[in-house]
């Protein structure tokens, strides 16, 4: 875009300019971030809202053996690259921007985004796009419901379709199923039990999540035959969580801002669609329930792919694949010296993106199995030994065995997350695993 | 907030501004306007979207008798307040701005802007919020099956719950119950149909829209009793579209910022809800359908409630209130001289807001009836005979013989429409209402 001559002269801009960039240079001495809507304390700038285990109105107070909260799928291991493209990043909103409903050309999706989407998705290559439907919503989260509803009859007189997922699951598909009580569809457990079934009348709408979360398997469907629809959440099929080994051409894909760029606040997802009838239901769906996504949304959405397409493609993928990885190797390291806890068993995989061989592992959660008798909830144990909030098993429909734990956060909670979990494993090793013997090691237990 | 004392050393925020204040320098001949998202051709700025009736790269050729559509709700009247408040109505957002999930508090929405919601109605005083819980929603859209959700029960044996809503009413609140075809509650038709019924044990979940959309009346509850919940949908309860004659305290009242502030593309509504549990069911119903309202929505929604609320917090107001009445004398005026169309009638009414003994009558709709035995359709004569397309009657479960035109585009848009509808008019005093007749007076008919 050409820029403005008389740039040293801006006008209406200028002062919100300067507000953003005061909020900006708060430091918040390296434990914490300002927003320009955070709290504000007898006016003044907004306060900081600190990393976790750092409070004070500075964030520059630890606190020792806080509780690690890695229950949340943050993806602040981004931050850093957005603060690296701050120039390009930015977005200036002005006061009459897009006070209406729709687009110039009647839709509620902005052309220009769903251009980006298209070019980001050939330059990665983990999909096809070409020929598709693209449909924007809040959050993939929003989707989910829009693609079941897509999915299922029209016809009042129907049976209801069985929505499915394999364990363990992204609890939501179930959870917001559930919430709707349709006469329409209706979850219906784990995709496994219904093998033997999928051939006759029923209609089946099977969740296939690959990577899948929690585990970060690659996956496939599971049912097949006429009456089965596949939804297919691919949410962190993107370079730096997953090898592409293929470009995808399914029905029904779904992908999201928030893992692909870190900015899950900002509530947008959207679906690439095969049939034009599934399209017009799922638009229609979106239409219904929100009127389409907010176009604040949308131009912001537009500036950060803007940022990713830049150059050849792959700087942020660079970025993020070199974090995970890291990450992934301490974390494998140190529980290869554990026989009470495991992680997940993942193969190396070949990787069209970064054209290498063989790529490393570098899954967005650790998904931990405890493996001794008595430690039948595992969620409970990292929390009462550790101080360590993960996702517990059962949230997944799966056992309590296993906990998952959030590997996306920033640098700082995720050194905070490696020096418990080290603690905790190298008192397994010394072989004293009574809570008594270890408290003294972190001090003070209390949260 | 304090500025930055090197305010002339703008670093990199400087680029986003000079990007957005050179698509606010196009002019595009006054009939039209560039926005940063809009398509771009072979590079360079993006291109001008025109008014109604105007085209070409800068919208400076008129289109002679092109479509009128007043079918939509945008309420582009407001454009200009915000044009003269650009400075404190702007908003920047870094590349980093609130990219998790939560807000610091652990929330969805931003105590800020609760704040000043709360604020905004003691200023008003169209609603009491002390003591009373707010839930943000995509849109009020997306709130109307929040609180369906919310009002109906949470037993898995009970009986289906009758959505009602009175004649004429706002389609999407069937249209959007329907979709779900849910177990727990069905939209069955109009208010006044279950008068008689309302005491038995059926449970029944009200709309009352007031002022009402289309007709602008001022409206109460029908139903009563203890099976009945009502939900007040307030969208144009403010001083410059109806008399504030009472602070209402109701169990559960929804707004939206699109006709308060006229961002209806910014999608954000809320609820102002009584009981803790309904709050809880409503938040529960948003976590999962969306996972909360856009951040940079909720950020920009506090920047234009910060300029409502500047002052003594009546500019906008007054903005709004006295361009709704002239339009409404203007329209008045001409519909007086007609016996084939009539306009609602609303009568004047005592306003606490503006302090007067009387107030004008400023709806933002018009919604007219076809007095005439042959005009069946008032929706076709309009587009017909004038090429006017407004919003049927029996969208709004009316008759056909009424039309809702609205009354809050731009003003350009809304002198074509009187023009137009001026036409109409004096075609019928001369007594030729043959379409042959007047088409010379427009020129080409085609649209």
């Amino acid at each position: 875009m050409s820029m403005n001559p008389k740039h040293d002269q801006l006008t209406w801009s200028r002062k919100a300019s300067e507000e953003a960039e005061a909020v900006s240079s708060l430091s918040c001495s390296g434990h914490g971030v300002a927003h320009l809507d955070g709290l504000v304390l007898d006016g003044g700038l907004p306060v900081c809202e600190c990393d976790a285990c750092y409070t004070g109105l500075d964030c520059s107070q630890f606190v020792p053996y806080c509780l690690i909260d890695v229950d949340n799928g943050n993806p602040f291991f981004l931050e850093p690259f957005w603060r690296q493209n701050a120039e390009n990043s930015a977005v200036m909103m002005a006061g009459w921007y897009r006070m209406g409903y729709e687009f110039a050309d009647g839709s509620l999706e902005s052309k220009q985004l769903e251009k980006a989407i298209r070019m980001l998705h050939d330059t990665v290559g983990n999909a096809i796009t070409k020929g598709r439907y693209i449909v924007f919503g809040t959050g993939s989260t929003q989707l989910f419901n829009a693609a079941v509803y897509a999915f299922s009859s029209k016809d009042s007189g129907s049976t209801t379709a069985k929505v499915v997922a394999s364990v363990p699951y992204y609890p939501v598909y179930k959870s917001q199923t559930d919430l709707f009580v349709s006469r329409k569809y209706k979850f219906d457990g784990e995709t496994m039990s219904w093998i033997n079934q999928s051939e006759d009348s029923t209609n089946f709408i099977e969740f296939v999540t690959s990577p899948n979360n929690p585990d970060g398997q690659l996956k496939d469907v599971i049912l097949g035959g006429k009456n089965v629809k596949h939804i297919h959440d691919l949410a962190y099929y993107w370079p730096h969580f997953s090898p592409i080994p293929i470009q995808l051409d399914e029905d029904l894909m779904l992908f999201t801002l928030s893992k692909l760029t870190g900015h899950c606040g900002t509530r947008l997802g959207w679906a690439i669609v095969k049939e034009e009838s599934v399209y017009k239901r799922m638009m229609y769906y979106i239409d219904q329930t929100t009127y389409g996504v907010s176009r604040e949304t949308q131009l912001r959405t537009l500036k950060l792919l803007n940022v990713v397409l830049q150059g050849n493609g792959r700087e942020l993928f660079d970025f993020g694949y070199n974090v995970m990885r890291s990450r992934w190797e301490r974390l494998s390291k140190l529980f290869s010296l554990s026989k009470r806890f495991s992680l997940q068993d993942l193969t190396q995989n070949n990787c069209t993106f970064f054209h290498k061989e063989l790529r490393s592992v570098t899954p967005a959660y650790a998904w931990i199995k405890c493996e001794n008798d008595e430690d039948k909830d595992c969620y409970s144990v990292l929390w009462d030994e550790a101080n360590i909030k993960g996702k517990a098993g059962h949230d997944f429909g799966s056992e309590s065995r296993y906990v998952r734990l959030s590997l996306i956060s920033n640098r700082q909670d995720f050194d905070l997350l490696v020096r418990r979990l080290e603690g905790l494993i190298s008192q397994e090793m010394k072989g004293v695993c009574e809570p008594s013997n270890y408290e003294g090691a972190f001090g003070n237990l209390t949260t």
